[in-house]
């Protein structure tokens, strides 16, 4: 790689959960701002409204060689680095939460490129925040937990780390789930998670398009078939889920809604 | 309580980590719109700077009474809500993360009044990411915990949480932490955690004070002592943490600078 003249910056960029409108005034700015930004099928258009009329915007999901593999979105961004002033990565919700962004950003200093970080509104939080959920409550939960549902079908151990995190006994906020709801479900029963812990399914959080379905944890594989939620989902298990009921003012109207 | 008239509505807004910019875009609007803001001696000067000159400013840390007790913020923002359109209540980080913002919206929703949450940038997250810290890394940590510090020397049983906690055997983030530092040191070491384990001690994270300071689990309360953190300073502990050197550009001169 040629070193010899002034490389470009990258700028990982937390996108928040998907309302423009939980966009950072940073991340605001720098969406103005960049010559280049990478982005995944997932910013909304509204956001990328935002950038320059001249500025490129590259969608990651559509990089050569069909399936992205984070290998091509690395060179991309360095090969990017190499002929623009600023890189913007945007990324959903938080660069550093589940979404390879210290890959990304070990990446590019590895080949010499300044990095920085802008952090985000999280899904994980801004999701259940957006149900009425309150993640940690004086006297119900003093902690929560982050976890993918990729972790909960390995055989190799993980399930000992759901054991764990259920017997701790806080909140559990489960990203990337639908695919193994059923796994993860059995899991959290076996490692002693009473059936009638509340849960919410969460869909689309922040967005127009956002549902809400409460349950218990015994049935929540079908509480999630029935409402039809797939990609995009997140799950918040634990006696906060309770709270809900006290804090939204549309939750029986979304109840009603959700039966009707 | 009258409910003859329309009362206002009350938003509890994440300010996020310290740094304006890292508002939301919605929460920066919402500071220059409201006829009432509620606040903490957290907010800083270019925060409040945002607000409407005629705008009401209220300190929670100077009502009446003395020490603050929360009975009072619920009171005072009720009280607000019967005579202004727009009120703020501002909370740090995000509102519903360790900040009791679970408590005010149901006592607000009790009396009656409208509840509008705005999730924000929470310095568990923003703290670590901003010192270069990803909180779960893939082959590192698939999941990451937040957890107070107050909880660590409950004799009634907390111990067991946070042995679960770490057992499991991901990122731990402490906040609210500094007063107990010892007590989570000795626990989690009694829970197995090795006593090499990386951690990061991070102060006024995104402030134009963030000082970074990073060891080893068993030295932890010797590093915050050392360093001279007091509040305001979170921890994060977990091997995530050893990944810091091949992100921070600035990680040695950080380290020198310490050292000095």
């Amino acid at each position: 790689m040629n070193m010899l003249y002034r490389t470009g910056r990258v700028v990982l960029v937390g996108a928040g959960p998907g309302d423009p409108d939980l966009l950072t005034v940073k991340a605001h700015r720098l969406l103005q701002q960049a010559d280049v930004v990478f982005h995944d099928h997932l910013s909304g258009r509204q956001m990328l409204a935002l950038c320059r009329p001249d500025a490129l915007l590259v969608d990651v999901g559509k990089l050569p060689g069909g399936r992205v593999r984070q290998e091509d979105i690395n060179e991309a961004l360095v090969a990017a680095a190499q002929s623009n002033a600023l890189i913007v990565r945007l990324k959903g919700g938080d660069p550093f939460v589940f979404g390879r962004g210290g890959e990304e950003a070990i990446h590019l200093r590895q080949a010499g490129i300044e990095v920085e970080i802008v952090p985000g509104v999280s899904s994980a939080l801004a999701g259940p925040a957006l149900a009425s959920i309150p993640v940690t409550h004086r006297g119900v939960s003093t902690h929560v937990s982050f976890v993918t549902g990729f972790a909960a079908a390995d055989p190799d151990g993980l399930a000992d780390t759901w054991r764990h995190l259920a017997a701790a006994g806080g909140t559990l906020v489960v990203l990337m789930g639908m695919t193994r709801v059923d796994a993860i479900t059995a899991t959290l029963l076996q490692a002693g998670l009473r059936g009638d812990t509340p849960v919410a399914a969460i869909h689309a959080a922040s967005t127009p398009n956002q549902r809400v379905a409460t349950g218990e944890l015994a049935h929540l594989p079908s509480l999630v078939a029935a409402n039809g939620f797939a990609n995009h989902t997140l799950l918040v298990i634990g006696e906060v889920v309770s709270l809900r009921e006290q804090i939204d003012a549309d939750f029986f109207s979304t109840i009603a809604g959700l039966a009707g």
